[in-house]
């Protein structure tokens, strides 16, 4: 029978052995959670699982075998050190503080307290240390922490006056249901039947959708404006100026973004492939001559963010063009809420 | 039998009675020409289908009833008085001359004379009057075309110093073949098989290929550069700012563009709506509230290029950015190749 697991043996010590929960453990950012904690043989004593009323008592197969799915409403977050919540933004709002009140430190993955200037908005390789001394930490919008890391190192060296990106979203951003309705969407088209949808606002396979989370009073949606917000607060920069059109592309689980990037500084394009070749999560992959450039192909279920096409900007004295690929379950959410994880427990 | 067809009535009168010719009349763009004459009624004695030797001689079902294929390579130009070359670019540059010497009107729907000081580069709405006293005239690049409809309404009233171009664009940017591929590659990703590859440089069943057409120096493709140099030429604005990603995406005929535009002064969004509601060629598709906007879903087989999303631009003290959405092989293609035909006959 399936149990919570207990393991006895860290890697780093048993002076981090923490006890993990988490929250949404079998949608499509939870079980990423669970892979990467595996993957990178996270110090843990202990890893429960939380789902929904309606899946708990079951057992899921994992990469550290079978475990027990509990019940969230009931979990005891006294018995836990570190929550990972992959839920909806409502069922955060209600369960952060109880968890921070019982001793439990919170990596939150949905936008309930991105924009609350007591919460840190944590990209590790950018402002990593703004995890010290907080119990609830947010993991920003996939699309804003695939984006975040090129751009910064762009910010640094050569400073930035605009930032201008479209995106490419995957179906994995509505979670599994959007995979799913995207596969079966796609082999009813092929045969010329109609595609049922219930996750996305039109049929989404063989198609585009120009329309991702609500739309604003300003007439651009919830999910461009996060981008803007999440930028500026991970920078630390108020007044980056920043703008984002988001559009879903029938794709399975890797955001693409087109950048433009008006830059203070001259930017001199070899020194900044070398530069972003030198970075933490990131892979250049740009040789034009070999047709490598960054592809969800490639860039599926990879760590690290894929950037390339990078020229020179045809529209600004001083700018940057470039394309970036990310596994938007990955660098995108799972990854980077583990790599929080890694700053609080000193491990990184 | 089939026979090349012969028609004794017109609906504009017996002046503009052509004999007409198009050449590639079974590719994609080849068939929508047809589609497109038969859809406007198009005042012609007679219409001639030319293909290449392999497949002469056999018959095409088409919208004027069966129709014969001749050899192109046999084609008396001076038996045609307007010809569709909707081929290569080695075979317009090969045939241009001799059909203009032979007394034949040319559309040529490659890029082999669009930037040719010589030869008009033609979007009727915006500068068909330059078709005058030309026998030899340039379609230009789908994308091209796409955009410049709205971009050009956008230069007329509120004057333009920049403009960044994101693409979304189709399989059929690569023909017939392309869109063949992509319905065969899905159908085999879908059972986990092998997505053969031809026309693409990689699968692109559920991928992103940020590259179509050569790679140039600078490193944009030509593609990109085709939105930049064909761009100036149709506004008859050498010192146009503009830049372009060109992405191909998994959906079958319809391109569509992100947009963002700085603009000289400043723009008044309900007023920039009203402009492009009253446009020629533009349907205005952006209610926000009602889920509005534009798509692939909607646009395909739409003469008219869908346009949505519009808003003020986050970045630039004056700006718009916008959202369109447009048949490549009807606006992008075919549907403007016809116009242009309809101005050299002074139906327009």
């Amino acid at each position: 029978m399936a149990k919570t697991i207990t393991m006895s043996k860290t890697k780093i010590g048993s002076k981090i052995n923490a006890k993990i929960g988490i929250f949404g453990a079998t949608g499509a950012v939870g079980k990423e959670i669970i892979r990467v904690l595996h993957e990178k043989n996270f110090p843990m004593s202990r890893l429960r699982l939380f789902v929904s009323k309606k899946s708990a008592g079951k057992e899921a197969e994992t990469e550290f075998g079978k475990l027990l799915l509990e019940d969230s409403e009931d979990a005891d977050f006294g018995s836990i050190d570190l929550a990972f919540f992959a839920v909806s933004g409502e069922w955060s709002k209600k369960n952060a503080q109880k968890a921070v009140d019982a001793g439990c430190t919170v990596i939150d993955n949905s936008s309930a307290f991105r924009y609350d200037d007591n919460v840190p908005l944590v990209v590790p390789q950018i402002n990593g240390d703004a995890v010290r001394g907080s119990k609830l930490i947010s993991n920003p919008n996939c699309t804003t922490a695939i984006a975040a890391l090129p751009l910064f190192e762009i910010y640094k060296k050569y400073g930035i006056r605009r930032v201008i990106v479209s995106t490419y979203q995957a179906a994995s951003g509505a979670g599994s249901a959007g995979m799913d309705e995207l596969k079966e969407q796609t082999a009813a088209v092929l045969v010329d039947k109609e595609a049922k949808k219930k996750v996305f606002q039109y049929q989404l396979a063989f198609n585009v959708i120009p329309h991702i989370d609500f739309f604003q009073e300003n007439e651009y949606t919830k999910e461009e404006m996060k981008v803007v917000w999440e930028t500026k607060k991970i920078f630390g920069d108020d007044k980056l100026k920043i703008s984002c059109t988001a559009v879903r592309i029938p794709i399975f689980r890797v955001h693409c973004e087109s950048i433009s990037v008006e830059t203070e500084k001259d930017v001199d394009i070899a020194e900044l492939r070398n530069l972003l070749r030198n970075a933490e999560g990131i892979d250049v992959k740009d040789d034009t001559a070999e047709n490598i450039y960054p592809m969800p192909l490639t860039a599926t279920r990879k760590n690290n963010v894929e950037v390339g096409r990078i020229r020179k900007s045809l529209v600004f004295d001083k700018g940057v063009d470039f394309f970036v690929a990310g596994d938007q379950l990955l660098r995108g959410a799972a990854l980077n809420a583990v790599e929080i994880a890694e700053r609080i427990f000193g491990r990184e």
